[in-house]
């Protein structure tokens, strides 16, 4: 008896002791968890945190899990505090002055899972649930959540592709829809000015089909579909207001952050950027358990192959299409898969105000409109009109084109622009302007779609809307000595000269004698 | 001829901007490189930083890669400073008010390298090299390290596992002797109290053999070899130190931190202890590339497989001996294997205090020394003093129970503390004390290796030298219920709590009724 009673005062005090008041700081991590903690803090010992160094902290039922930081600076955190930054602050929904629990955190038990697939065996379905729940729950560290994408890059069987499609779906939220066809449309990406979802879902809505599209801003590249969107109409709508607006227009482009549809798949992608990392199994997962969880039935895939694209093989592209195709036929969606050439930029702009000018100019038929954004959009855009049961087989790119010749494709955006709300800026091409020009006679050869991709990030894109390059020339255009290929705009002074002098060491046009 | 002129303006200007003050931060990561930016910061926007976050910060020679934090309070971290953190303010021998030019870091080349490891190629020499560099100049990330690890997992070649361990030994210090035959011993691990090397090395220095020996510290164990010496003498010795110590007592038993042998693999394992990865390919290279740095000839490597060790079978046992033959002959060292059994703890003491008490009393030949301790440690001196050409074949063992038993292994021992140090603190057995006793009659039947040491951890080893295991009973001895089965120590009451609250949860020792 005496031993029991004894052993329950002790986890009392346990508990006591392992309470800290939380003390908000103005660090932002922008992604992980991080908390400080004094070196003699009152509750544990980070110093003990060296080899596996994460603890979690509970809060009104809420549970984060954070990598810890040291202070030796009690006016920074005290012993009795645990320091909090963003987002960790926020994740926990915490404030200033709050008492919350800490203690070790448990390594996750799906991480048994990931040893297991890192020997190489294959996960059943269960484990590959939990592995999902618990990196949605941000329970993996950024090396965590590596070694799972390593393990599983080109090791996995289609069976594992469509569990992660399924469980990535199940965690987060799932939009539901009263209508029975429900289109979608992705690109692969990697093609710089590619802004065709934003003329295609408007002839589509037009049309009448229903097109509830979540696009992601910008990690790597100058612009996201959302950054360009941003540039003409609001794009962080929750999901009620997206709700409305496909009611009331048939479309609209939201940004997918405020949605949270399929979680688990931006924290994978978050480490799959910097670490450049691209696998079929992991594309068609991310792609298909977006889609999934938006309640898309159709989907057409844009899947530009290119000597500088993303896919760079006609054998690649067709791996890449057959797992779509098997994934999506078991989770309920009719895949189309479009490969287009892509051997150059789509479109002028680079860059959300550049861009977002090149599809007002498509839309509004402008003489200058840049055909080759408006012949792309076209095809995308018949493609998808022919889900509709109701449209003649063959007839979807003359229907598209009416539409958009005859306004109708104008009016949507504009209907949906209203819908959605005015844009949180009124931004304009950057006022900081060079021109990169021809060094000779001849004929631009080759545009390499990494390389101008990446100077308009340079020059400020996205972070400046108005940054980007202006391309003024086409592959295999013919070009005079002095003569501009593209400009570079920015905003603000320091990246854009970052930009001019990386477009003086390599401006990614090769101009070659005729 | 303006426009060269007006670019060499900008660049001038540029490099100005990037200019940043020195601000120390009372924060330490503990292993990671970090800074803290204003979001505002002149020098660059750290929030552009959220795809690949690392910048590069440059002092008097000196760079150093390092993720960001952003800061939204000016009297923390202004727009002109940096805020740095420990250890990167160390690794850039940065102090406050230091001018450091900043910009956004190039992402290491070699990472090309990792990504054709990802897709299953044979990476040639160089390339491993180049990995091997900008891992010990920390240039890779965390998620970087990792998916190098798992890439390499279980699909590196031998001739990989060769240039990894020649690459890892030519980056840091190389250990050069004047004399032909230089032994060390190394043990796979994973056996709490295993403390033989602290026996082995006296016995080997006084037959006359030369045994410079560099131990690690705990990560995720309760002990490692470097914190029980430190019980009894100074471990963080220099290498001209270390090189007086051998010089005159022809052995030494240091920590390896400051002697810098194999930096690359120490980042390593920074990595894969955290996600408990361990593959013969890593094992093998980890251990010979810091014995080939530390100019060893010949090699005894104690190889404990048990149910509960780190090595569970003999095939796997086998397939890393085979690797380690291969590797070191052609490094150049003698390996010989050592293939061990463990299905229990060796000696009584886990954690350093205690370990250290059973080391000194076979030494000294106390009556209560732990035999199983003695007799592996004779077993593991008798093979290393056959490396001794001028030993009669089968003498080893003879020879190193006669240097134990004549006091002369506890002189060289003597001789080795008094020219190393005297200890950082006199430490003693935790005054917190708890015994966990047998539930019924009966016998032990098992102990569980790995739960044992995970209760002297949570008791506060190494952390607190004291704290720690005493085990009572061996495996098979009978007991009665309610005898003591060992005994937790504790020097810090919190810890000291949750040790005891787990052994009342899995002692790790089971009893059977006979």
């Amino acid at each position: 008896m005496k031993k029991s009673r004894s052993h329950r005062d002790q986890t009392a005090t346990l508990e006591a002791l392992t309470l800290l008041r939380v003390k908000a700081l103005p660090v932002d991590t922008l992604r992980e968890n991080v908390v400080m903690l004094a070196r003699d803090c009152h509750a544990l010992r980070p110093e003990r945190f060296k080899g596996s160094r994460k603890v979690e902290l509970r809060l009104n039922g809420r549970a984060i899990v954070a990598n810890i930081l040291i202070v030796d600076d009690p006016s920074l955190v005290s012993e009795t505090e645990v320091g909090l930054t963003r987002p960790a602050l926020d994740r926990l929904c915490a404030a200033d002055g709050d008492d919350v629990h800490i203690g070790p955190a448990a390594s996750p038990e799906s991480l048994d899972y990931v040893r297991a697939k890192i020997r190489g065996e294959t996960l059943p379905d269960d484990a590959i649930s939990a592995i999902v729940r618990d990196l949605a729950g941000h329970r993996y560290s950024d090396m965590e959540i590596a070694a799972f994408l390593i393990a599983s890059a080109s090791f996995m069987t289609a069976e594992e592709v469509l569990a992660l499609t399924r469980a990535m779906a199940d965690v987060g939220t799932r939009l539901k829809w009263d209508r029975d066809l429900i289109v979608d449309k992705h690109c692969i990406g990697g093609i710089p000015g590619n802004r065709t979802t934003m003329i295609v879902a408007p002839i589509v809505a037009a049309h009448g089909l229903t097109m509830p599209k979540t696009s992601s801003r910008a990690i790597t590249s100058p612009a996201g579909t959302a950054d360009t969107m941003e540039v003409l109409a609001r794009v962080d709508l929750n999901v009620d207001e997206m709700h409305a607006v496909v009611q009331k227009c048939g479309a609209c482009i939201v940004w997918g952050g405020h949605v949270n549809l399929s979680p688990a798949d931006d924290v994978l992608i978050s480490v799959e950027r910097p670490l450049a990392i691209d696998t079929p199994e992991q594309m068609v997962a991310s792609i298909l358990s977006k889609k999934l969880a938006a309640g898309s039935t159709h989907l057409l895939v844009d899947m530009p192959i290119g000597p500088t694209a993303k896919i760079r093989s006609g054998a690649y592209a067709q791996r890449v299409r057959k797992l779509f195709e098997f994934v999506g036929a078991r989770v309920g969606i009719v895949v189309d898969v479009m490969v287009t050439e892509a051997s150059a930029p789509i479109g002028r702009g680079v860059g959300p105000v550049l861009e977002a000018r090149d599809v007002r100019a498509v839309l509004e038929a402008a003489p200058d409109a840049p055909m080759d954004l408006r012949e792309k959009s076209l095809d995308l855009a018949g493609r998808l009109l022919e889900f509709d049961p109701g449209l003649r087989g063959g007839q979807g790119r003359a229907r598209a084109q009416e539409l958009l010749d005859n306004g109708a494709a104008r009016r949507a955006m504009d209907a949906m622009i209203e819908a959605q709300g005015p844009p949180p800026r009124v931004a304009a091409p950057g006022h900081l302007v060079s021109e990169v020009v021809a060094p000779r006679n001849g004929r631009v050869t080759s545009m390499d779609c990494f390389r101008i991709a990446r100077l308009a990030r340079l020059a400020g894109a996205p972070t400046d809307p108005g940054a980007g390059l202006d391309l003024l020339k086409r592959n295999g255009e013919a070009v005079r000595a002095g003569e501009p290929l593209f400009r570079i705009h920015g905003e603000e002074e320091s990246d854009f000269r970052t930009a001019v002098e990386a477009a003086a060491h390599d401006c990614g046009v090769v101009v070659s004698p005729s």
